[in-house]
């Protein structure tokens, strides 16, 4: 019934294949249990109407969460996945841990009472973070944010939340949202472009996200031939750039100045697609996906990126595949956490059942 | 029963749930049928001994087939997988794809002949060459055999066999087949190398063989800044080699002499080893794999090669994999084949059902 119109029992009992009256039995006890609601007929029909019933989407929320370097995003959605209240507050990227879980805690307070809701009706709760994410849940390997590597963010929020909590790399959970509800929802071979202020990927293979054995998967970036570590430098020392263009703004500078045609911006950008496409190529060759999604920071001047990478990958790999724009933008990631942590509830009810909604 | 020694019905009827008389019925028609046979009891049991019943695994049989640039290799298997014939027979490296189609067919009819089978008794056949596969069962973006990148080999073996024929690239199915019986049979995240006169990789993911898109996954040799293509030409070109060595023979030169202490020889293979760590490193930030497998023609002095190779991964990636020597050597290819043409049958037989042995 999730993600479907009400129906009656009589449209139920087609669609399941069961009999009416056993259908009848079941819905009865959904609505029982909370998992389904009555829609009483709006008298609109001619005749005797019949009564509906719809999926309970609002028995259960989950909260999808992006913390990165300057922002956290904080979504609060339903079951059927539907955004109820967002919240987006700004971080010191100099912050140190507790100064950023403080702000992470202010941001999911703020959606929690907004929508009215205690923390024991969140269900599932997915958090999103910068480097690759170790077996505890920790960015150890790497993180650009000062202090973090020791961070847990799962172990932070079980103080207030009983509820499974899982975190994922920034780019994984963003190449989830774009297969879900962005760019690439026709494809089951997908490598998304995180193009920021850093470069990083995350793949789906064959439909299904890819962690790789100890969750590095799509780390390429850390290779120096592959030219990601140093492609977001050359928009940073642009010819012709004033010395007050904040480091945040440098490479919006120069895609404003290669729209208007400027030569210095423009070559500066195209030294930045050519590096960008080493990378690029490297993931192409390996995976030979379907699609290839620009997303990240600099996305919002995928017109000048795409057509330029697209040459390049012509140069560089067998197959090209098609690059299009990321069209989640900067809720992408957050977006994603919200996925995954829908996934979570979806597989224990299926694997091993969850108390009815009435009954918690 | 495959896979299992005979059992008796009531040994089946445990192992399925079934009742007893249930079981028994149906075992008697897999017997009609030609899938399974009866072994009578030998006579060593004390009292009266139960008739037991195996998988019939000589129903049907299938071909395993390599075509390399010197080499054909032909293995014929039964259902279990288990080799019943192989033939390996030299080619010429310039050989035109006329004369290299019917050193396969002499190979083909040689294991048939000896094994006494016509071809209407094999039920699939798959086939593995160098380059990207692509959807036409055609090598066309790329193959190191002369005149062979317009050429279909299933085309080529369906004028004389019915069955299912597959063709898949030689680095792939190298990599089906250390899971299945060589180096990594633990493991569901494998890059397998294939480092020889050219280098190539095949990846298994989550315990799938991924082919990509368009079938060109794990073609990262492409990409030159990564120096799979240069790296090969390193021991080609040794210092101090003889004029006289054969070009197929210079590696072996090469090692033999690092083996010695020879310090030039030692140097250039350190210099091979270090570009082949380039793009196995890319794969491996890429995949996360668990398990790196070190195959091809030069894995016979894998010991000279692993612990160098493990040395450039650590300076170069975020976490390392277990890097193992191939335990399939020259046999790997065709066998991986022989793996696939299984699958195929399984395919076939789980989702559409095929006529009985004894009715075809």
């Amino acid at each position: 019934m999730r993600g479907q119109p009400p129906a009656t029992v009589t449209e139920l009992a087609g669609r399941t294949g069961l009999s009416r009256p056993g259908t009848d039995v079941v819905v009865r006890g959904l609505v029982t249990d909370g998992w389904v609601k009555v829609v009483e007929p709006d008298g609109s029909t001619v005749g005797r109407p019949a009564r509906r019933y719809r999926f309970n989407a609002d028995a259960g929320h989950v909260f999808g969460v992006d913390i990165g370097a300057h922002k956290i995003l904080v979504l609060l959605s339903n079951l059927e996945g539907e955004v109820l209240r967002s919240r987006r507050m700004p971080v010191d990227p100099d912050a140190d841990p507790a100064e950023r879980l403080a702000v992470l805690d202010a941001a999911i307070t703020d959606c929690l009472t907004e929508a009215g809701l205690e923390p024991d009706q969140i269900w599932a709760i997915t958090v999103g973070v910068t480097g690759p994410v170790d077996a505890s849940g920790r960015t150890s390997l790497f993180t650009p944010l000062p202090g973090w590597a020791s961070v847990s963010p799962a172990d932070h929020l079980a103080a207030r939340f009983g509820c499974p909590i899982s975190v994922e790399n920034d780019c994984k959970l963003a190449a989830v949202a774009e297969r879900w509800q962005g760019a690439a929802q026709d494809a089951d071979d997908i490598v998304y472009l995180q193009a920021g202020m850093r470069i990083g990927a995350g793949l789906i293979i064959d439909g299904t996200l890819r962690r790789g054995f100890g969750g590095a998967a799509g780390e390429i970036g850390a290779l120096k031939t592959l030219r990601w570590l140093s492609a977001p430098s050359r928009l940073e020392n642009c010819p012709g750039m004033p010395a007050d263009v904040h480091p945040d703004d440098k490479a919006a500078w120069v895609f404003e100045r290669a729209r208007e045609g400027d030569r210095d911006a423009l070559t500066t950008l195209r030294r930045y697609v050519k590096d960008l496409a080493v990378g690029t190529a490297a993931l192409v060759l390996t995976l030979d996906p379907q699609v290839v999604v620009l997303g990240g920071g600099y996305s919002r001047s995928a017109d000048l990126i795409i057509d330029p990478l697209v040459d390049e990958l012509e140069r560089l790999c067998l197959r090209v595949p098609e690059v299009r724009a990321s069209s989640l933008g900067a809720d992408s990631v957050a977006l994603g956490a919200l996925r995954i942590a829908l996934d979570q509830i979806d597989a224990q009810l299926f694997a091993d059942g969850m108390p009815a909604p009435l009954k918690t």
